[in-house]
């Protein structure tokens, strides 16, 4: 047992609270690691398929070894009917968000390996989380609009395959590529919120699925995932706006954010949006929709600068930032912008849950417990006295 | 920003990380504590209804009050039937938390409150969950019975009209005021596990029921509200044990836990054993089914005597230990037992989410974002060479 330590009321920032082999992040150099690869190298040069095997088992595979992993993921893509048959239950105006979370432990329903707690059989569970976010995500998208779930295409890769399942018609190649480099890019990132209610939720011993659904609901935050969506959101309003700088200087003198600004870690460029930028520059050409990139660059630009005129310089724009519009030139609706994010973040959470299920460190007590200094009403250790209901004013 | 803190692999154990005024312990000395008031006074002068009240509104209401509030929770409890629809579709063999989980966002999605975050809409919501988690337990305990989900009735208090709805009799007055009593002890408990995970959601501006699906999966684990389950498997497993000392020698020998024993906080008798050890034996009495309490009884002795003759006399049964043998003579069998202890302590659930996102203290960072440290496969900032996947063994 640790001495007290009063870390009160700073949401955990600067507490260093586990060991992790996952992922790294140097906030102030805007370096991210995967398992000691940077995201530069595997946005490049990597697939999601790689990346998730490398999150889960921390090493890249051997070329059998991916392609026994990737026949695995999509073996396992179908979802089972009484999911969907679920879903046409539902009020069709029911954010995505609610549905991933709902479908997360009714998954569990239909996995054998459910009780089963042994490396091997959690990771089965992790491969079936991961086929089936995007099948669940693109299901709920097709019932709400009145149409009938697709079948996987076994002929396609992972993010190509969830553009089928969620429009009906095969994506171009190029787009696909783009979006499996989406999903690489956001498949971790260390200890944020979602993945910390992942491990913190595994620490009772709950099985992965009532963990992965704590990380859905985390992830749905405005101030986490959610992000993404009020981004969007703030694009749209700002697509006739001449004066870009008068614009964000009231938002901040008003005491508003600028969505998508600012993060937990990082103190310089998010590593990410780089490659976010370029992919959101390309859709735009392709799609002769160049005002979206455009317009997500001049506020970047105007953004930072008045942040650095109010000695804020370390604001920088974050990775929802830039995915929100290339996940709009995508086709993707805002609702399914936080889903996605989630379709590429299942892999973090399973290997964090794998980590902290079978952490190595026997000195780690069972489950996370901290405490909380009680500021409330008080009476001292007798108790306040229990004035009889009847004669309460 | 604080300073780096480092308290890692440690659960966070004594670690303050916020205000609270809702619950406070005295580990040290068994006390609880719910807004002033001690456990015991709440026991056995007061309501669950009364405790939810004074749990989300920080004092006791006087009769008016308790009077309308008594009314909205009754007033909420019918379930949509798209959820019970749902429930249909799933297999029977389903575990009843995966199910509560589960029904948690699709509860959300017939909330017209759900996007409205005053505190007057959080508070309905609260309302909302409270009075519907005990009809969401047990319109699943019948539809996998393979009966139809019953109505609630409006005459009969919280407690009754739980197991009216589970049962479809109507339950004696005595039992029902025993059962109501287990909701008040099991009502809240500062920063337990799934408490925290609630907060630790909320704190990304997730929406109430978001967060309680975290909460829901966090208390379904073994370390935390699926002991129950676990000390009446026990139990059963010792109806027949003619050396119950030999027993718990052998356990301990081999590294077993014996379930229901040792807590995070207590260093002694928890203060709400007491009350389920009245409970318990007046159960047994009279249903003629004393040999449960006895028996969880002698173990107490037996095991309490062991662990002090190891050096570990901290190590006492918890309020797990002793809800088991009641929630059994109550009928509830064994997988309903972690479901009863949710649909107690949705109300202190609901009563921290309330605080966490109404936080008067401004200088706390929107988020829980804790750190760790890298241990992992690591090739300095510039990475590890990656590489190509035809070459790799």
């Amino acid at each position: 047992m640790a001495e007290a330590v009063r870390v009160k009321n700073i949401g955990l920032r600067g507490v260093t609270v586990a060991d992790t082999k996952i992922s790294f992040i140097d906030g102030d150099q805007g370096i991210l690691i995967y398992r000691g690869y940077r995201i530069e190298e595997l946005a490049e040069r990597s697939t999601y398929m790689e990346t998730a095997y490398l999150l889960l088992n921390g090493v890249l595979p051997s070329q059998p070894q991916l392609e026994t992993f990737t026949r695995q993921v999509k073996a396992a893509r179908e979802i089972p009917k009484f999911l969907t048959e679920s879903f046409k239950l539902w009020p069709r105006e029911a954010s995505p968000m609610d549905v991933l979370q709902a479908s997360v432990p009714i998954l569990a329903l239909d996995d054998p390996d459910l009780p089963a707690e042994t490396r091997e059989a959690v990771l089965r569970k992790a491969i079936r989380l991961i086929a089936r976010f995007p099948a669940a995500v693109a299901a709920w998208h097709r019932i709400r609009r009145g149409l009938e779930p697709l079948p996987p295409d076994d002929r396609l890769s992972h993010a190509a395959n969830f553009l089928w399942q969620l429009n009906g018609t095969l994506p171009d190649e190029e787009m696909a590529r783009d979006l499996d480099v989406c999903l690489v890019l956001h498949a971790d990132h260390t200890f944020n919120a979602s993945t910390f209610a992942c491990r913190e939720i595994t620490s009772t011993r709950a099985h992965m699925y009532a963990a992965v659904a704590g990380g859905v609901g985390a992830l749905s935050g405005s101030l986490h995932g959610g992000a993404n969506a009020q981004v969007l959101k703030m694009l749209r309003g700002l697509e006739n706006e001449k004066d870009l700088a008068g614009w964000v200087r009231k938002q901040l003198d008003q005491g508003q954010r600028i969505m998508g600004m600012g993060h937990a870690v990082y103190k310089t460029a998010d590593p990410r949006g780089k490659f976010l930028k370029e992919i959101g520059s390309r859709l735009g050409r392709k799609f002769g929709q160049e005002k979206w990139p455009r317009l997500s660059s001049e506020l970047e630009k105007t953004a930072v600068q008045e942040f650095e005129r109010r000695g804020q310089a370390m604001i920088k724009p974050n990775v929802d930032f830039f995915s929100a519009p290339v996940y709009h030139l995508m086709g993707f609706p805002g609702d399914l912008m936080t889903p996605v994010f989630a379709v590429a973040r299942i892999a973090g959470w399973c290997a964090h849950i794998i980590e902290e299920a079978f952490a190595e460190a026997q000195e780690k007590p069972a489950l996370y417990r901290p405490k909380a200094e009680y500021v409330g009403h008080y009476c001292g250790l007798t108790g306040c006295s229990y004035e009889p209901l009847e004669m309460r004013q």
